[in-house]
């Protein structure tokens, strides 16, 4: 039996690889490159936090990954229908990826020694950098830089872990409230549509400047 | 005298290198521009696995790579006129560039010691991320992910290698069968125009989910 | 008190974040959009260097660029009017900042053993391929590549500091010419319009060449 965490992983897992596959279905790709896509989103951050921790990259360890996006893109074809009306629920299951992600970010970096500013670096990666890979493979400029609280959650879950771990909260209730403070963050800026401010452009010319 | 596995690999690396300089001219890139996007396309997948196997980039330890790019940008400034009317030579070169590359990518990771699934990966991203990463420096949509069977000739020819080596297949047979299968199944989906189904849009309002 | 090296290449960083976050702005980013894209303008040269050669990212050692990126976000916004007028100074910083990165990048492959052919690649890296990640991630095609004398001027320094090397010229002169003429070759290009010529499209229908 697989144990909770690692359903979460999966579920999380699942919903990354979704928003990559839908995303590649608006732009007509076909089945291989959404499947390319919906694999990007799903482990591109955390092989990042790898290769920078100097590890190997996690999906290559065992195939769950790779299986899971393959599902995805199966559900996405065969229930296209569902894909839509489903929209809150895989809303949460890519809420609890972030919140999960961020977490194990923030455990690999710190069990590979680095100080508490580069595993909430690192947690965030593992978080929202899938979703940057994502919008760069399909051509557009990342939603997660101009619109909603996404990477700002997981920078927030790394504070608290932080705080917490300094305060000497044991590890696993510091894990829990991490991740669910990842996931509320999240839900909560959504539901209350709650966005960091943008910035204006400074002139006209400045694409001029190097 | 160079054997002839590296002569292949020199006249893969060529004709990569000049589908990323024709491209780059396509936007007017400048010469330097031109350059690294056509070294990017030849060397960009190989070093992507040998970063994820925890090797040194292969480029890094002798320059051919690096010269051949310069002869290729060259050949394409020169001889410009003759670059169109050699279409079917530079994709005959292309596609053995793409078999030779996956099965070099598919014996170094065996020789790191991953499983099958993974070295299936590793000789694929060998071979097609190259021409990804070619096009997200373009800033177009990667064409692998939309038209023609090109990343999944790898894929074929990584199941292939992994049935010959399973049955005890002597190496150099499976390598030449592989690298054969990948060049056919290049070949012969654009002779008959054969394609990957596409996907089509869910809904219309995709873009908004994050 | 921190030395005068370390004084230019703090002055550099903020002047390659500031040129992120100003292009971020050009498109509405959000804060922390801003942000990431100014980091990865920032420290992405250096980060590719240190993955090839197999090292930990340098930002990850200290939190100094953190800490700069930071503080050129917080100038943008406060000093918003300020930014267009000083680009002058800006752009001073800028040509610092890459003759600098390019002595640290050539440096720091030469100390692991690279030869030199390697070592110009990887100064030309440090300096000028976070320029490069920036107009990705801002979805352009990159400025470095179709204007301005940029890496080039890298390759320039590069190429000198081997000269001055195999003259036996001690290593701290090589390091301060090579810096200079990065800075000399970047603003007298930019003083004289100097540009790279570009290649012309080859055919109407090359973009159906994969």
């Amino acid at each position: 039996m697989i144990d909770i965490v690692t359903l979460f992983d999966y579920l999380g897992t699942f919903a990354f690889a979704i928003s990559g596959v839908r995303l590649a279905a608006a732009k007509q790709f076909d089945i291989f490159g959404a499947y390319v896509v919906g694999f990007v989103t799903a482990v591109g951050g955390g092989t990042i936090r790898d290769l920078c921790l100097g590890l190997s990259p996690f999906w290559m360890i065992q195939p769950s990954y790779v299986i899971i996006t393959a599902l995805a893109l199966l559900f996405t074809i065969i229930f296209r229908r569902w894909v839509v009306p489903l929209n809150v629920t895989f809303f949460l299951f890519d809420a609890i990826g972030l919140g999960l992600f961020t977490v194990v970010g923030l455990e690999k970096s710190l069990a590979a020694g680095f100080p508490f500013w580069v595993n909430i670096i690192m947690g965030s990666i593992t978080g929202a950098a899938g979703g940057m890979f994502r919008d760069v493979l399909i051509n557009e400029v990342p939603l997660i830089f101009r619109k909603d609280i996404y990477a700002v959650a997981c920078v927030g879950g790394g504070i608290i872990y932080y705080i917490l771990a300094v305060c000497g909260c044991p590890s696993i209730i510091t894990q829990f409230i991490t991740l669910a403070s990842v996931i509320l963050i999240r839900v909560l800026a959504v539901q209350f549509d709650v966005n960091l401010p943008s910035l204006r452009p400074l002139d006209e010319k400045m694409k001029k400047k190097q």
